[in-house]
């Protein structure tokens, strides 16, 4: 397959690309007219916006290595492919959460589709201080549908199995999770970085507490183990692009089955560290603490919204093999299965809190880092707000099942941000 | 591949397999001096004992329905490919655990398999009150080391994704434990029988508890997600074969990526139905009592073997991606990994009480029952062993995340046995 693999560039796209009907429909019958930029910020791909006079759509192509560190860094084209089913099946679980799909060539690595316009990722629209109206809404559904209907709960035993078997094959892009996200961030790897020497101290200090590498490796072990859904896999700001009222989510080439609250964790982990960062961002104080009071608020609502619709979907759409109505509802149960999902519920959110907290510890000690804190140049500054993400990630992974819920994450970020500031 | 496929029978045996070479070593070169009996006694297969000069072997195939029930309940032959790679597995991970694999033929869904002589089934040894000599060493050796050796903790990560895709596809043979173990039980399925009316009142009480109900459904969640080893998938007293000193794993064609705790779990359950049922099986009250206290020696020598097992491994061939040395013994933070460890044998201990006692209550109020309890004609009797499993199991169930230890599960069945019998 990859014989036939060409990287695209500005200059051959057109050529190569002219003969597909999409393109001609979607951005215009004559392919000398089209306009071909190459716009991949990412880590890892090329993507180009190819624009004409019938519109615009985005081509997007794997390259055979990571991009951000070159070809000494291999990385399989495969991975096109799971985004490929990653998305189809996103677009079924939860219609126009992601970009539609136009074209996918399997042996180019390439996926045309959708351009989203006006849309800007997250991150810079956080940075910029700019909130995004429905954001939290957008973001619950879509993590609670896609968890929701693709797992056991919904699908067909066989057609979940097989599900989890395709998926089972995307192991270079899990083992990065396990390796850059489970496992580094603990101990002095060699990819790693972080503000030094102002974090010196604390990165030993959790360097060197044990129970919280413990703790840390049970959920790496829920990610490689606990197959419960298809997970978007890297669900952070950088993920989801958004204008000032619309929020859709991008780039689930790292899509694989694991536990239900990964996804939603990775995201309050990044809204986390944003909370911690704003200051370093919005000069106006009372400007800054709306801001970061909106970024609290947007988690405690993502998440009653993902509780809310996932005991919807828990009511109406427990077509799956697990939780049977037989067992509940035609027995006259019905308030069993209410409970039973509850309790589902409250492991999620154990979970989540977990994985938000890793989340926190891998941007400032790993190789990749956010930009709201790796933007600031002033040192002192980012160790600042750095120091008060990876407290606060300790104190979610070692309390994630103690926690009386929502509240108290946000409460103790609260006091994360004030203590560190007093 | 199967339209090859015809079903072996004791006339056209040695005329089909005479070419084979395997056969002409391990039985004779002449198939005219091969004697050939059926002795299938299981519910899904035919299998064959093929006596020649040259000794004799066992050859297994797969029917394309569930003999117990004929063909209006079919079942895929490819059982046979799960079997043959479990089979594999369990020998390289636990050399002499199970019977050699002479040959495999895919096509006709065959294994020919070295002959365990004179081994009996487990449950025929118990029900004649006889002991089996380090029956408890050799399981819990058998249950730890295919535990650890096929996860995370020992594979490479590629190959245990792989693994746990392939035996994805053991969709139907998993189908049949999530239906008939984890919800037809507990509640008035088609397949279903009991001994009636004598349990009839216990039954529905236990079918009318909705917090039971509950947790089992959590255990099937975890049967269906939870993929952290090949497990076996069907470790009860029928898929053992002993002699009065050496026990043999057979069967696995359940082989699923499923909890640790499983395997363990559904033997120990196993375990302590056969301790309930010795007194109608042992006329004599010493010698009675004496048996069911070697079981209840089993039982807590399986987990002490298991945990020993478990950690020695642990210690010395941790090489998988989860808890790597990388972050603990290389950091001087070995008792950290040691703390890992048993944290984990504690989730295992958890899981193993839980499925132990699901398995209690579907070989009692299921499709599939075990001799020890349906030999028994009398049902005054049978109902009085029964009853005592079905309340253990229930115990067991709601209670196993806050037992101390395999004592508690020992001194619950002893109560269980006595409480019934004032």
């Amino acid at each position: 397959m990859e014989n036939d693999y060409k990287a695209l560039s500005p200059e051959t796209l057109a050529s190569r690309l002219s003969d597909l009907e999409v393109m001609k429909w979607s951005v215009g019958a004559d392919p000398a007219g089209w306009s071909v930029r190459e716009v991949g910020d990412g880590n890892l791909n090329l993507v180009f916006i190819v624009e004409g006079k019938a519109g615009s759509v985005i081509v997007k192509q794997a390259l055979p290595y990571v991009r951000l560190v070159g070809d000494s860094w291999p990385l399989p084209l495969k991975r096109a492919f799971f985004e490929y089913h990653a998305l189809i099946r996103q677009e079924a679980r939860d219609p126009g959460s992601v970009p539609a799909v136009l074209h996918f060539d399997e042996s180019q690595a390439l996926i045309i589709m959708e351009r989203l316009q006006p849309h800007i990722i997250l991150r810079q629209q956080t940075m910029e201080g700019r909130k995004v109206e429905g954001l939290a809404r957008t973001m619950g559904l879509f993590a609670a549908r896609t968890a929701f209907r693709g797992s056991d709960l919904s699908m067909k035993a066989g057609d979940k199995k097989a599900d989890a078997a395709l998926f089972a094959g995307n192991v270079e892009l899990c083992d990065i999770t396990e390796t850059l996200v489970f496992t580094d961030p603990y101990y002095d790897a060699e990819m790693n970085r972080h503000t030094t020497p102002q974090l010196d101290g604390i990165v030993a200090a959790l360097r060197a507490d044990e129970a919280l590498k413990v703790e840390v490796q049970h959920m790496k072990r829920a990610f490689t183990s606990r197959g419960e859904t298809m997970c978007h896999g890297d669900l952070h700001a950088g993920s989801i692009m958004v204008t000032h009222d619309n929020s859709r989510v991008i780039d689930p080439e790292f899509a694989f089955y694991g536990p239900f609250g990964f996804d939603i964790g990775m995201l309050i982990g990044n809204y986390l560290m944003a909370y911690h960062a704003m200051p370093a961002h919005i000069a106006d104080e009372a400007a800054c603490r709306d801001y970061q009071d909106w970024i609290l608020a947007v988690i405690d609502e993502t998440w009653s919204v993902y509780c809310e619709e996932f005991m919807r979907l828990w009511r109406t759409e427990r077509t799956g093999i697990l939780y049977p109505a037989s067992l509940y509802e035609d027995q006259g149960h019905g308030f069993a299965s209410e409970a039973a999902g509850q309790q589902l519920l409250g492991e999620i959110f154990c979970d989540l809190v977990g994985f938000a907290g890793i989340e926190m510890h891998r941007r400032i000690l790993g190789l990749a880092h956010v930009a709201e804190l790796d933007s600031l140049e002033d040192e002192d500054v980012r160790a600042r707000c750095e120091a008060k993400c990876l407290k606060l990630g300790q104190m979610l992974i070692m309390n994630r099942n103690r926690l009386t819920g929502m509240d108290a994450v946000i409460a103790a970020a609260r006091r994360a941000e004030t203590g560190e500031q007093a």
